[in-house]
């Protein structure tokens, strides 16, 4: 794979994925998410999202889903690297991961799980903590940041400046260091949010799961 | 105010808003958004959000923020219509919310508050907890459904076959009636997605609050 673009956007380098998976959302737009799904071998594409990568000129490894979101002409032109799984208790996105899962990757960055409609966005980031229970790691990287799902004390490295944004999940204790506003324990959702880096690194202790959002580059102000 | 369509979103009619607010995400695309803008008598913009809305030719009543994501000569042109509020305690949703309700305003539809930064997306959408709490009614409407935040038991109008999504802020108990999939006590975010409306109302039996996204229109399945 070619080396990849992390300018901004230091915490992808750790990430180490074995596969890239394409979902739904809003299909990428920056730079270096191309770059991603351009040079990654590894490519699994929700099925809705087939069309838009192959506007692109991209073809994956495996397109997974329920067969609803996909054009019969491009499910044909697939062949065996479609991937039907019928049952409707899974969203597209975990049907890709499962699959991922199931060909032995453990290590995966997933695109366009945002945007369009923001239900989804939400269960997509949601669900993060689900398959950090199935013993996945699993990076999201949009078009504006990275969400990364954590547990416990972690160490993260940082670019002064950089905005950062945490959100409890099942924390009953959370403190922090080398962030300019330390973390108490969060309640809601807006609590953890406009937070940033004051130097290369900074350290959460926390008891339980929570999720971190770091926004590409530094000082980028939006509020 | 003329006339808004609620083709698809028969929940918007409920809200009888006093006031719109449009903040600083993704400036709204679709003409239900754009119509609503234009007729409101009562718009308050977040100041990063007055470029956008300048740009389609309108003019809010009035501009809130810190000052910091707003062009000098923009402010200048504003004049007594900006608002200035310096303190960084509130996001400059918030700081909207509270000018409206300063001057007397309590039903509101805020526009403009997903898109970008998903961290601010999510930490918005969490407000409406907090709006609540402030003894207001506020509604978000997107480019692609709406959220209301609840507390209790409740019936909504809705349209047979409507996508609905419901998330749990502080339940400890949730059933309902009248949807595909009969809620219980949802304990993560993407628990309450893909569910759907099976006539034109659904009832929520509930202990605490949470939040209703109605999508707009009929099925209109995305994953």
């Amino acid at each position: 794979m070619e080396t990849i673009d992390e300018g901004g956007l230091p915490q992808l380098k750790a990430l180490d994925w074995q596969a890239v998976i394409l979902a739904n959302g809003d299909f990428p737009q920056t730079g270096r998410a191309l770059q991603i799904l351009r040079s990654t071998q590894t490519l699994i594409c929700c099925d809705g999202a087939y069309r838009p990568l192959r506007a692109e000129g991209i073809e994956p490894l495996a397109v997974v889903g329920d067969g609803d979101s996909i054009d019969p002409k491009d499910r044909q032109r697939l062949g065996a690297r479609f991937h039907l799984v019928a049952e409707q208790a899974d969203n597209d996105l975990t049907k890709a991961v499962r699959y991922a899962q199931g060909i032995g990757l453990r290590r995966l960055l997933v695109l366009g799980a945002t945007g369009k409609r923001e239900d989804h966005t939400l269960g997509n980031i949601s669900l993060l903590e689900d398959y950090a229970r199935m013993g996945l790691q699993v990076g999201m990287l949009t078009d504006h940041g990275l969400f990364l799902h954590c547990r416990g004390n972690a160490t993260f490295p940082a670019l002064a400046g950089q905005q950062i944004s945490v959100f409890n999940l099942t924390c009953t204790g959370m403190e922090s260091s080398g962030l300019r506003f330390p973390l108490y324990t969060l309640r809601k959702w807006w609590q953890g949010t406009l937070n940033e880096a004051t130097g290369s690194t900074f350290s959460v202790t926390a008891d339980g799961d929570y999720l971190i959002y770091f926004v590409q580059g530094k000082k980028n102000r939006f509020h």
